[in-house]
């Protein structure tokens, strides 16, 4: 958005071409680079030079797609939705999906209070099978409560089965959670966690390439998962077949630098089986949350914690330093009274809580949120009017 | 032996040392190696310069046990036992042992029909806890089988839970099995698995480093395992607790440049921690025998089959000859078909079918065997009198 508050060019023309480009297009995402957003908007609605490298047939098709887009009515929607367009360059962008070069999306619909770039730099994703087992279901939600617990915030895709089972385990720890979705987001999918997905939006994110009201196919579910490897310090597979779509993100994952984890099962299950062969060549194995932080919290370069806080107080937003100024001196206080004591709610002040958790201003202390020595340190001698 | 079947001086000298030094004990074996066997035998019972690095209260403690020796009583009561001893030079000697160092066996008791060097050569240890679940029961006994299968001699400690399933899948499969105990190996330990001990001795092997009517001492366990570690391929662990002996001879068998592979079980399972600690770090990861076999058949060096037989036909044992020209010329045969037409019994078929599997001639094909590729080739020409 511009100063104003009117949307700027840059973003409606990211937005129009997620109507055109399908995610992961690595053609579409070197022309935005080559000859940016505006210039390829401009090329498909008015016509003139075709983009290099695209057929006459493929050039024809995008230029039907571009006839339908109305990027001012997807932002509409949006906003009725609750839901804001997050593209590079914006504040709240997550960095490290500039990791995934031509193939980094075009922008993300965003539905939630946090700030994605904040959530995302403490994050892990927790994938697997939709038919997993209850073992399966079990790990995923102790890993997902345990990573919660800790401070970290759990990524995954919302689907049945595990992805299912990894935002519960966080939501019922008070944690924080994110789903990246195949589809619009203000369209959950699947339908049967219509309620999980709301849960999710109202108490952490729920993100997506597509515009609103947009449908998941077999491809976009595939290409969704580099945005879940992407935006993530590492991936955990809980259970997986042969060939299953989450063996695929932790390979992402792996090519990103990310850490690669998976949990193991009897060798007698099938749905270990994809694991356990990932486990022989790819990744680490895990088997509680314990393991996970172990590794993803040595990646000493996204862990802002470990050198004190980056950000200094008074660019934080105005909400989220009365958050900061809500915590006792000197003990943990639960989430509620932190809330209270911010008027805010308790879901508002558990998204700030991350935040500063991910500026290493705050830390999880058993059921409730402390300062941390360096924020302590720091807020000294001029906690006042924090 | 000598030629005359009188001991020679060298075996009784180390048979007499199995009565005073503890197995593993590296200065016995710096002694041994320094003054040869007879020397130290020599200063021993005679008296004269102690060895060096001896304090005088061991000097005298390890004096008062020589005095106890007689290596022509252990080597009578052996005999009687069905029991041989063999020692370094011995052409039954496994020349892999000398990897250990100082710490190699001064020999090994050995009961059973087979050639301990041939077995050796192809053989894979199945090893692990004790307590185990009933999926370490069924994941011991089903790779011990297919292990078996595929020609593989599976080495356990003859304990009961993993090592006990192990014994039993690869006798269940018509397979050879090889079981290092930590006492006399004519004093079956524990005494629930005499049974399994003595039909182990008669299908198979079972070796140990004590002398006849040993027992077994906890350390005498540990030090055990790293004959089971050394004699072998590779080391499978298939269900082991945290500090667990079965990680010990994993870690003998990495240092050794064996390969180590554990079999992953539910992360939730207290008898999986161990091996999923071993994975982390030292061990590769295997569902089952195929899993094992594609690891351990690699160690090309150690792997005749893979060059064709080594050995020329003349230098086999009569009796081994004879069970080779049993095998029919272009077909499978079952063992029971070739003891008969070699005239021996089945399970001494089976014992010479497993050495002439280690050296290259004959393979397992189903249930039956048959003649390698190699093998055919190389006795054309010249098959009659095999």
């Amino acid at each position: 958005m511009s100063a104003t508050g009117a949307p700027d060019d840059e973003l409606l023309a990211r937005v129009f071409l997620t109507r055109v480009v399908e995610p992961g297009d690595e053609a579409g995402g070197r022309w935005v680079r080559e000859f940016g957003a505006r210039e390829v908007v401009r090329r498909l609605r008015d016509g003139g030079r075709p983009l290099p490298g695209v057929s006459a047939r493929r050039w024809t098709g995008l230029r039907a797609r571009a006839e339908q887009a109305e990027p001012h009515r997807d932002l509409a929607a949006a906003r009725e939705a609750g839901v804001r367009f997050v593209c590079p360059g914006d504040g709240e962008w997550p960095g490290q999906l500039d990791d995934l070069g031509d193939a980094r999306p075009l922008g993300l619909w965003v539905r939630g209070r946090p700030s994605l770039r904040m959530w995302a730099l403490r994050s892990v994703a927790v994938v697997g099978a939709r038919a997993c087992t209850e073992y399966g279901a079990h790990m995923a939600a102790t890993i997902a409560a345990g990573l919660a617990e800790q401070g970290w915030v759990v990524v995954s895709g919302g689907a049945y089965g595990v992805d299912g089972a990894a935002h519960r385990g966080a939501l019922g720890a008070g944690g924080a959670t994110v789903a990246v979705l195949a589809c619009g987001v203000d369209r959950p999918y699947p339908q049967g966690h219509t309620e999980l997905i709301t849960r999710i939006a109202d108490q952490g994110l729920v993100v997506g390439e597509l515009p609103p009201g947009d449908h998941p196919t077999p491809s976009r579910f595939v290409l969704r998962n580099r945005v879940i490897a992407a935006l993530t310090r590492g991936t955990v597979v809980v259970e997986a077949a042969h060939r299953s779509g989450s063996l695929a993100t932790a390979r992402a994952a792996r090519r990103l630098g990310r850490h690669t984890m998976g949990v193991p099962g009897p060798a007698t299950s099938g749905l270990s089986a994809g694991v356990h062969e990932l486990l022989r060549t790819d990744a680490v194995l895990v088997t509680d949350a314990a393991d996970v932080v172990e590794l993803v919290g040595a990646m000493g370069e996204l862990a802002p914690e470990r050198r004190g806080p980056v950000l200094p107080r008074d660019l934080l937003g105005p909400a989220t330093r009365e958050v900061l100024a809500a915590l006792p001196a000197r003990r943990a206080a639960p989430a509620t009274e932190i809330a209270r004591s911010a008027q805010t709610s308790a879901d508002d002040a558990v998204a700030r809580l991350y935040e500063l958790r991910a500026l290493g201003y705050v830390e999880r202390h058993g059921d409730g949120w402390k300062l941390t020595r360096q924020a302590t340190t720091s807020l000294r001698g001029g906690r006042g009017p924090c």
